[in-house]
């Protein structure tokens, strides 16, 4: 067995602590990442809270890590010990269904397995990256670009790609009008994918304080939701509208925004379900659709892009032992845009 | 002005009642023609009764209009007296937008005219088509082609098109599995067209009875949808969705249903507000869209299609004094799939 040292929730809705656990011990195709930086999302704390009754306790939280690799298996051929490894949302699937062929591998039709919080397809407990390391079959690693600065390439793999997949699934271009609603760890983000891609980019916000700091990440406009009058003057000039917030609110307050023939695209999933139009979807021909994160060769595709573009998360790092402070903001959306633990902090 | 005899509905809620009007006095580019087939949709009881406060009244309802051409203006070009010709459900657009440029003139910025119901562009009321004539701009009528049943072509015209077009656009074809909701006067040419395409198609419908009758009109399935058993046989394995249904209904039920990346389209339009999963949608990368009747052109191609194909709704003829019971036999479900007045028969 591998020993690891992380922090977890001993049981639902407890507060982080420092626990020891075992990891397997690293098979021919499996790579051991010492972990250097960890993404800290909103979701984690649902994690924590357990709502939808999905994870397991000891619960030790987080997908968005990026160490170096410490040790590589016999038969591994993509890493060599002191590269820099990612892992993401899914570290196994079944690998031979369509979805999984497809490249859509968090899709398998089998059940992908999660980074943390379930038990593997080898019936042992997944803990996540709150820890000083991980073992990963390395065809769910990524490899991450050396133009990426590493810590703030974590949050490209779960809030990087869960925007990038869906722009680049609607093919945005330079001929499209997108809006962005919400500029947090998700949102910041696709601001900047948008914009990678050439689309004029409206951030949608309650703040009037993100609302000033959109135009830093790149947006062209941004108009405060809570402004009739701004988000009438929207209407019907959107092609696409990519929604990141996972609180309730009305959708048909962006459909209205929406060109003829456009989408509304969730992958903020409020827990609750929204009421939409069915008038406003049909009379503009309109549609909402939802998506996750994306497949394995999507991430490389992002990094490469990332790199190449010199594009990141902007982030505030923090030490693991502060979690439990960051766990407090991030419940009052204080965050400009993701906080990343640095595990050489004081682990 | 042209003098005009019909049916309308003198005060909201009101039963038809034989009424005389003028129309105006036929333009250069108009054609007058002599109505001899009308559709009747539940549409109309829905119009009589108001319930969005769009009509005025007297109201004459109705488009799914085909007659033969009396009186050509001097300008008219496509058209000759003695000729078939059809109305659909708009009669009018400002025709320089980007959407009626694009042959979306349903769509057009300005607010199409609509057949009945509203004032027209000059600000005189449109009477529909439960009368004995229309006068219409010839760009909005359509030539029925020689091959088609007038009084079965009818309907073509706004059920036909409203189902067709999302199908079109959606790229329907042998490779597709296509799922049909509601077996009516949408849902039963909705079957025709899927089939036409190419597509497998499964009919889910509440009634054992349609279910029954749907592989008579081309599906290769049909699912009564209160089995919750053969319900779930079905979870992911369709790739569009076209509800045609107006009533209240869990359209949760039906995205289970979609493959990923499968998309439920709304064509009947229900005047509450369904809601939708975030994570059914997300979880399978779906979409929920809607959509409304199709443009000009598209309308022109479908007829070519339904002529070629030998494709028309299956009708059921009365008489324009049967209309109230018509009226009453529609809000109950019971017609076999579209009533249509042969204005012959004793106007």
């Amino acid at each position: 067995m591998t020993q690891a040292h992380g922090y977890a929730a001993l049981e639902q809705g407890g507060t982080l602590k420092p626990f020891a656990f075992a990891r397997r011990e690293p098979g021919l195709q499996d790579i051991v990442v010492d972990i250097r930086y960890c993404g800290v999302c909103h979701t984690d704390l649902n994690a924590v809270r357990n709502i939808l009754g999905y994870y397991a306790f000891p619960l030790v939280p987080r997908h968005e890590i990026v160490g170096k690799v410490v040790h590589i298996g016999d038969g591994v051929t993509r890493f060599q010990p002191g590269d820099w490894a990612g892992i993401g949302t899914v570290i196994d699937s079944c690998g031979s269904c369509d979805h999984c062929r497809d490249g859509l591998e968090p899709y398998c039709r089998k059940g992908a397995t999660s980074t943390y919080g379930r038990p593997d397809r080898h019936g042992q407990m997944a803990y996540g990256g709150y820890a000083d390391n991980y073992v990963i079959d390395e065809r769910y690693a990524f490899r991450i670009p050396s133009g990426l600065d590493p810590a703030s390439a974590a949050p490209l793999l779960c809030a990087g790609i869960t925007t990038y997949s869906p722009l680049r699934r609607a093919g945005i271009g330079a001929r499209h009008k997108v809006g962005i609603v919400g500029l947090g760890g998700l949102g910041h983000i696709a601001v900047k994918w948008a914009k990678m891609f050439g689309a004029h980019v409206t951030v949608l916000t309650t703040s009037a304080d993100k609302a000033a700091d959109a135009k830093r990440l790149g947006a062209n406009d941004a108009t405060v939701s809570t402004d009739l009058e701004a988000m009438t003057a929207l209407n019907g000039t959107l092609d696409f509208i990519l929604d990141t917030v996972a609180a309730s609110h009305d959708l048909n307050d962006y459909l209205k925004l929406l060109k003829l023939g456009g989408e509304l695209c969730l992958v903020g999933i409020p827990a609750e379900q929204p009421e939409i139009s069915p008038l406003l979807l049909a009379a503009g021909r309109r549609s909402v659709s939802g998506s996750m994160t994306g497949g394995l060769a999507e991430t490389e595709e992002m990094l490469e892009l990332a790199a190449r573009h010199r594009i990141a998360c902007d982030v505030e790092i923090i030490a693991m032992s502060q979690i439990n402070a960051a766990f407090e903001r991030l419940g009052r959306g204080d965050v400009h845009y993701r906080f990343v633990i640095d595990m050489a902090c004081d682990i």
